[in-house]
């Protein structure tokens, strides 16, 4: 058995998200698919991290047992051949046995795109949240400095996660990019691991912040305290995107 | 009667075309159907060009005569709301009577996008021509240089067009760009009028240039001779982008 990590980029605004389930289109359905016509017998992936239904990935990466060798540089074009077109397999590569590429130690940087266009940049609609407001950009700033660091993020999650053994997170990332030639707001976060919906969470309250309907002492309230007032809206998947994750 | 433009962008995968045609969906129809809601009759527009299917447009024009005033600030708004989401107006503006979209003189800017990534890049997939073989830039801008100023065309037409009274053309702009970070090539072409997939044959006679499979003695020939083996492939529509029209 060949154990091999590949990287796979994928527009999810036609997927309910990456991993299998019954009755929906997912993304590791449509790998597996894929893998199986390629080895002639099923093959069962380990995704990185779920995403939700609608979000995308440019760097997504998952680790299956190969019945036989392959070479890894003309995997991703056999694969690619055999994909969907909204799904893009960029490498390939062979691993240590006892690599996992959802338990073996990562980082993941995601971004979340905001298009501030007054209306909506039609070839951007499908990859940013549309929100045409003012935005006190410093006082948004200020609010991502809040979150940096090691926190109970435990407000910061929706219901329906899975249970998790404790909500404390760290995020080495918290930050806002102004891209003003294309009239984007661009947030990275990046940490170790995070909690359902808690980047969406989290950039709601961006946004609050930034139109001046939070303050920060809510914020270390909700980061301390668990206050849910301070938390949220819920982002819009589509402007979320995983953009790599790091194995150290 | 208060003659309106209005400014345009559109994702052009799910449409026939900007022109309004019977069966097929068109840019053009739901431009009317949502001006017919809003006027409460039937209005008819004039664009300033067509684009074929598939292509894609930022700063596409058209005007009407508009059965009464509405305040121009209000209307992009409100047509927003009644329009598919990938059709978005960005601007309106009363204008004089005797203008006209199509017929007053005008500048067009169209941009050809070609993804140089080795495999897709799956979020550009449907704004640009994925050519992962090497290109040498060099003589792609040789090539370009010919097709700079006024030209008979006549061999940079697709069979199909409608009866043109002259093939000549001014080319005020064919200008390559190179953008590293986003691993594109943007090709450039500003013009007064254009045959019909006369952007999309030079960008393939561009691209053969750039392969080191067109001289360019072959594309001077075509230019003055109409050589029909120094044209195009034709480049998919999917690349192309109607950027700006430019009033005087």
């Amino acid at each position: 058995m060949f154990n091999t990590l590949i990287w796979i980029s994928y527009d999810g605004t036609n997927y309910s998200g990456f991993q299998i389930q019954e009755n929906a289109p997912t993304v590791q359905a449509e790998l597996e698919r894929a893998l199986a016509v390629i080895y002639k017998e099923p093959v069962r992936i380990a995704g990185a991290g779920r995403t939700d239904s609608g979000v995308h990935a440019l760097g997504q990466a998952a680790n299956y047992m190969a019945p036989f060798k392959i070479e890894v540089d003309k995997l991703p074009h056999a694969l690619n051949t055999l994909l969907p077109s909204d799904i893009v397999v960029t490498e390939a590569e062979t691993v240590a046995d006892d690599f996992h590429a959802r338990f073996t130690g990562s980082h993941k940087l995601y971004s979340y795109s905001i298009d501030r266009a007054p209306v909506p940049q039609v070839l951007r609609r499908l990859y940013s949240w549309h929100l045409p407001f003012p935005l006190d950009l410093d006082a948004l700033e200020r609010a991502a400095q809040i979150f940096r660091g090691t926190h109970d993020f435990k407000a910061f999650q929706s219901a329906g996660s899975s249970a998790v053994q404790t909500t404390t997170r760290t995020l080495n990332r918290v930050d806002p990019v102004e891209l003003p030639d294309e009239q984007l707001l661009v947030i990275y976060f990046e940490g170790s691991g995070f909690l359902y919906h808690m980047v969406r969470l989290i950039t709601g309250s961006l946004v609050r912040a930034g139109r001046g309907r939070l303050s920060e002492a809510d914020i270390e309230l909700a980061l301390v305290g668990g206050k849910r007032s301070a938390v949220g809206p819920t982002a819009p998947a589509h402007g979320l995107c995983l953009e790599e994750v790091i194995y150290r």
